[in-house]
């Protein structure tokens, strides 16, 4: 498993999964990308099982996730849970993609309403962004994938046809739905969804007039950086870790 | 009467309705729901009363409603308040309700933007988002009906067309003006005019681009669970209160 | 002189006029209506003078006005001010219509964009909305007035000119610019101008789908009440001061 | 070097060329211009130098920039900074204005959404407002370039081409990307960034009905005055300082 450098500014070395899994689901509600109570993180670890944000007794939504809602589960959707909590309807979101993708480590499941509606307006996500967020462009550019079905993915065969929506990409739009958004360690799943998002209020905001956005020329998609994933990941990954804690919600874990 | 278990984490349980009519009244309004001072939530008790938002002496709006801003009053609108204290010039809006719909026991009364908004401009609110949100696709689904007039409901009489146009669904636009939503408790009704407000949310957006939103198909639909109310309005409601608390809003009623 | 209740719940009893016109100034920033520095109210006093918001040597904007920002003016635009405090370069607009009109006594201006936004799109202020905001149905109904040019009104014929532009209205688009709003208190006056800001914003959303939304029947518009000043206008200003007391914006002033 | 009054109200005299290069990212960052960890400030110093914000160990995004992220590089690139900090990828964009226009001394490079996304949609800057923002008014009557590239300003040759883009002007647009604006202190600089977000935003809203609104008077332009950097750069400056002093973000630089 590669995972990125722990360290968190301000929060001193986080060795602990699970605080890492309850952290990015604080990030992504403060942000805009989980209403209410719907969504979820996992991460793979060693033993081939998963830890995934569960629901408990004391369930208050993903703004206020505590490392205690984070729980292990098996590939195969087995657990032994304090009473009181149980795994995700959808967990066979995260279980078919960690089975069918050895290379991600971590997968997020939100509702991004920007994302929502690009995709029920019938915009495409197109690489009409460059250094505005590079990662967003390259994500862009290879093509973001949708997986046409709004229902509820709470069966492993209905997991499965998302996997397969998802292939070989990082993240992938679900209709009526969601996202998925994956990634080699938690801060990288989370900081995509976060690009995923901020890719699609642009698309939103630039299409509003009737026009159609160029596109980024070959030549610009050529000459543009991988600037890596300490800067990419990990340091806006810091950014909005810094903003949970300036609103009071980075402590306690 | 069926309500909801009281439990609210964080603020111990809860025995006095007129607490949750208050806790309501700041959810929506913090939500933004309730601009300024107008709107007003309901719930029947025993002996053929209701409990409801009133206007007293340190009116300041429904953001800091307070527990002694609610008073019982008689379906025939008869009721002995603190003095400076009055009922709402809208009190037939739930009266009304409650003598035309036994199966209710709350009602919420606000002007949520998006949604007057919506109406106004002749967007229907269709079933276009499936596991984004389920209870606001069955609500599009059944059908959102419009009272299309825009007066204040100050009469019974008017009170009467306004739960003539509810009938028997769970919302009801009043064009113009803004919305009505019922529940077999205070949370229910509460939650329900959120996820009213999140679907005409969404459909503002996703109808910005000319094109035609696609609807669920009905294959989708049909394979959607009901996944109950403790999860759908409990949970909800405990994210909300927490909100609350984390914006200085929650303590003391 | 008719002034509503001073009683601003949660202040205590406010008698100094120049302390309204510092809150005034931060409910009317706090709501978004006069970014950065722009903006000023005044108010008429006894003995044909002013007071209004200056611009002094610690000048920060209108969140931030205290009550020593507030100096009193005579219609002629004569005053004895502190050292490093002078009269906003735009005084003629509140000299100017105070003397033309002498029911009028308090005068707003400020810079809301949903309002100078919907003025350039060239999208009238119609009543389509009733009961949402019965104030703001009543300033469609009676046709807000534009003052065509976006020129600085430094000059008492300039003043002169809005002032004309208002005419007996209540509130006053400046295109390109701004608005004036006026009324019998500072509190009216304010509220006002949020009525003006609401009704805007509306008409911007309800307007972006190429459908014109319906406007209130004859009938609906003449069963609506007038609900009084001490309802609609001393209500909503102890709401928005208790929004300010929330952000820890109304003490001291 | 002719550097604007530095008397900050409320945070005392600052003569520290770092901390307002900090101060003005948090500014910027605080009012939505620089999403996450992109863009950056520069300020020339004696000597042939200059002060730019950098990237270090603990890096967490513009909104939480230490006077320690600053640090000086020669018009060559070169500096000798403290481990683990380097200069932005971009300082090409710093070292080439400055050295192209000898009369700018601080230059602001920031993301804000609403500027690309106009320039996306192919709506041009143009002056729609007066009084509204009068520097706003000015940059769009002068004509606000756009550098064509979407790429990242990480070599000589790049930042040479923005300077040409930028030419005599005090801001630019680089497409997809974001924006320069320059100043003659670091004050001005930032606020010459807050009134283009202005000017985009209202460009934004006006556009979204399909007409086109109109442009300023030839002879209300002429009528303009020019009200002077005190109040144009100073006082805004001191508003945005004020508001991150109460967003809790000004303290400790």
């Amino acid at each position: 498993m590669t995972i990125t450098d722990r360290t968190v500014p301000g929060l001193g070395t986080t060795s602990d999964l699970g605080d890492l899994v309850a952290l990015g689901c604080r990030v992504l509600a403060y942000r805009g990308l989980a209403e209410d109570i719907l969504g979820h993180i996992s991460v793979r670890t060693a033993g081939d099982e998963l830890l995934v944000r569960c629901r408990g007794p004391q369930e208050r939504g993903l703004l206020f996730t505590g490392s205690d809602d984070v729980h292990a589960v098996s590939l195969d959707g087995e657990s032994e849970m304090p009473v009181g909590f149980s795994a995700p309807n959808e967990l066979p979101i995260h279980t078919e993609i960690l089975r069918a993708r050895p290379d991600v480590q971590a997968v997020v499941h939100v509702h991004p309403p920007a994302v929502v509606a690009a995709d029920l307006a019938g915009l495409p996500l197109r690489p009409i962004v460059g250094a505005y967020n590079i990662p967003a462009m390259r994500m862009a550019q290879e093509g973001v994938p949708t997986y046409p079905r709004g229902v509820l993915i709470n069966r492993p065969e209905l997991g499965q046809d998302v996997a397969r929506a998802l292939g070989d990409r990082s993240v992938c739009i679900l209709r009526g739905h969601g996202i998925v958004a994956t990634g080699d360690s938690v801060e990288q799943a989370v900081v995509r969804a976060l690009n995923l998002d901020a890719l699609a209020r642009m698309t939103l905001q630039a299409n509003s007039f009737g026009t159609t956005p160029p596109e980024l020329s070959a030549e610009d998609v050529s000459a543009m950086p991988d600037l890596g994933s300490a800067f990419n990941d990990a340091q806006v990954w810091a950014y909005n870790v810094s903003r949970l804690q300036l609103a009071g919600l980075a402590d306690p874990l």
